[in-house]
């Protein structure tokens, strides 16, 4: 694991199948929020997967700045934030991208078998957390940094 | 109301104390995301509170873009989205703007009698929707189109 990433407590969040929103950019500049899954590899970097048609893909392909807050479960008022960038967008050919997220999430493989499937690689640079008192921790990766 | 306010089922969503999730963009153009709670007035905007502190406000006041997630509920499958624009970041000295926050989230006034509490008045632009299987709806708001 590389240096930089964010302290065990806030891995374990991110670890666990939970909510999610990821922001990107349009094509005309505004922002544009959306729910997602996620996985969390702990290498520093998180995976989304999108079907071909949604929207959050095409911002992606033109402008790889992405950020990211989980929930700790139904514990609300304690949430992890990351921003980075997407780093790969790739073609999730055989679903086995998208089948072990669901599987993470729901138990199950995804039951759209026929979903035209893609993963975005996003590089962590930064991290923040509140626990509803206040900052549970800050930082930076070593790729924030460089 | 404005025309081209989302329409009902979303609004429902909306006025409920739900979790949300706010967009801004740092100093550094990069992205950023954290957990919010939020008002829905019913006349186009969004209010969100924010203690002086918090960097989103000053992301702010820097960059009016902004985008936010409602979750409906338990229902996490079913989400609001809205982005638009900042109108207005007005101080809310007597704390009336986040004691009506709060008190619609927690059933009581804000907890922090000596917050230094800010209001920025969301324009909405643009909603999209998804309910789990597809999306609810998807819209523009007059001032979006202007």
């Amino acid at each position: 694991m590389p240096k930089g990433t964010p302290p065990p407590a806030l891995q374990e969040i991110l670890r666990a199948p939970n909510l999610a929103v990821i922001a990107t950019v349009r094509p005309d500049g505004e922002l544009h929020t959306a729910a997602t899954w996620y996985a969390w590899p702990g290498d520093g970097t998180v995976l989304v997967n999108m079907d071909g048609s949604r929207r959050r893909l095409a911002h992606m392909r033109a402008d790889a700045r992405v950020a990211l807050t989980v929930f700790d479960g139904d514990r609300s008022w304690r949430h992890v934030s990351l921003d980075g960038r997407v780093r790969e967008i790739r073609r999730d050919a055989d679903l086995a991208d998208i089948d072990a997220i669901a599987q993470h999430y729901t138990g199950a493989p995804f039951g759209d078998r026929s979903r035209d499937s893609w993963t975005a690689v996003i590089a962590v640079r930064r991290w923040h957390a509140w626990d509803g008192l206040g900052p549970m921790a800050t930082g930076v990766s070593e790729r924030g940094k460089t």
